[in-house]
């Protein structure tokens, strides 16, 4: 593991009340993480530097690379003076395909597709979960919520990460992950559940952000049918979730909540009974 | 201009105080929008379909495509089904540059690059604004927050999108853009800001996000050297704009605020007479 902190004491000045104070903050560190496999790099992204094995077992899942974490060999850490190098060995098999994958697609950076084409590659078909038989109940929503609030750690000293946090219902969070980008601390999650040999379909993936339709597309390719978030839905998120049969929760404020999308998982007497 | 209406009522059942109530609620839109160059993609990213005149410019100008807007002969809007194309043609000297640059530049997907190479690559050196004279007052900062506030009209509506703010010292808001991405709103503000021929060592960048490196980079290379967020610095982000020469406000509530670099342009008789 890298021993490098997620967070540090800045000093500042505060002006409160009209009053100037000098003074300390604490906030969250910030530093490059790049993914290589087989020596090549996937990708580089700003993030917290921690839980970087999960990062990597949840990156690779979330980018399709790996279905299952027995597809990685192993996971190897290196620290550079100015980020993080994350290099990760697949078994052979899949180390193959990634290969072949590569060769056929198309990068980012001057990549020689037109938008239509690259939209195309960009919009990635999202796993359907319509047939995960979960139930859950109105305070589990409430309950995966709350929980999660109060295992932020690293939020509660800085006030600036996103949590997500997988919970089962009625027996609470199996595990929750923070980071300075929401994404990151999803995959982070996801890497966490399938590490610990725990399927998606039993649980409810919980964040503190915004949803997105990234956020959508990487619950659901946890297997988690259900996704809940504190804050409020863009309309592509709702749309992908809608299609991908996923129950679709936000704005969840103390007891109150709002449901978009497939609400016949949460079982009567609660809210499925309007639906 | 594309049609494409940048916010959707959608059903949803709130649940509030335990009553269940079936209703509509505003959501933002989001959309892959790609970046194309030439007739070749630079990029995909999802975003709110608004100002991509503005975003195109400024996406241009933070990723150091052009310099200054002179350098873009062309922007036109392609709507497709799942996403918008945006296809810039740049002037020929430009033009040349990129492809030149894109031969030489490797791409985040499988790009043959270690993962040291790859941090490299993505920490870019940030312009130093430390020489910019712009001095502001107490005031300045509270009224750039509370004006961007009053003028994000799509985040009044559906309470989940970014903004970004270009505030005159003593004159007001020039430019203010929105987004479901807070990158987005920051490069669709910068392409408001020189698309008017506005400098921007005259005047503060304020954003309502939170503040990564990233954001740091954008407002220096618009050669603004004062930026402002209602929410918290990442400790990259503080010691990039240390370095840079920037001064950086964050967690700027009411009348309060915190400093965490270069008071000096904060004039005296506010904050920075204990500087």
């Amino acid at each position: 593991m890298i021993d490098r902190p997620n967070r540090i004491a800045v000093k500042r000045t505060a002006c409160s009340g009209g009053v100037v104070t000098p003074g300390e903050r604490i906030v969250p560190e910030e530093v490059p993480i790049a993914f290589s496999y087989g020596g090549s790099t996937h990708a580089v992204m700003m993030g917290t530097p921690a839980d970087l094995e999960d990062f990597a077992i949840g990156f690779s899942l979330t980018e399709g690379i790996i279905s299952e974490v027995d597809q990685i060999a192993g996971v190897e850490i290196v620290a550079g003076d100015k980020g993080i190098d994350v290099q990760i060995t697949l078994v052979d098999e899949v180390a193959t395909a990634l290969t072949a994958r590569r060769r056929s697609m198309a990068g980012p950076v001057g990549c020689g597709l037109c938008g239509i084409e690259s939209i195309e590659q960009a919009v990635r078909k999202v796993p359907d979960v319509a047939a995960v038989p979960l139930k859950i109940t109105h305070r589990d929503i409430i309950e995966s919520v709350s929980l999660l609030n109060g295992a932020q750690t690293l939020h509660r000293e800085t006030r600036a990460v996103h949590g997500a946090g997988f919970y089962l219902p009625g027996k609470g969070l199996l595990a929750v992950r923070e980071d300075v980008g929401r994404h990151n601390a999803l995959d982070k999650l996801c890497g966490a559940v399938i590490a610990q040999g725990q399927s998606g379909a039993e649980g409810i993936v919980a964040v503190t952000s915004r949803l997105s339709v990234e956020m959508v597309q990487k619950a659901a390719i946890l297997g988690s049918p259900v996704l809940v978030a504190i804050s409020a839905p863009t309309a592509l998120a709702i749309r992908t979730a809608d299609e991908a049969g996923m129950t679709l929760v936000a704005l969840v404020r103390g007891e109150d909540f709002e449901v978009f999308t497939h609400p016949q998982r949460i079982q009567p007497g609660t809210i499925s009974d309007v639906a």
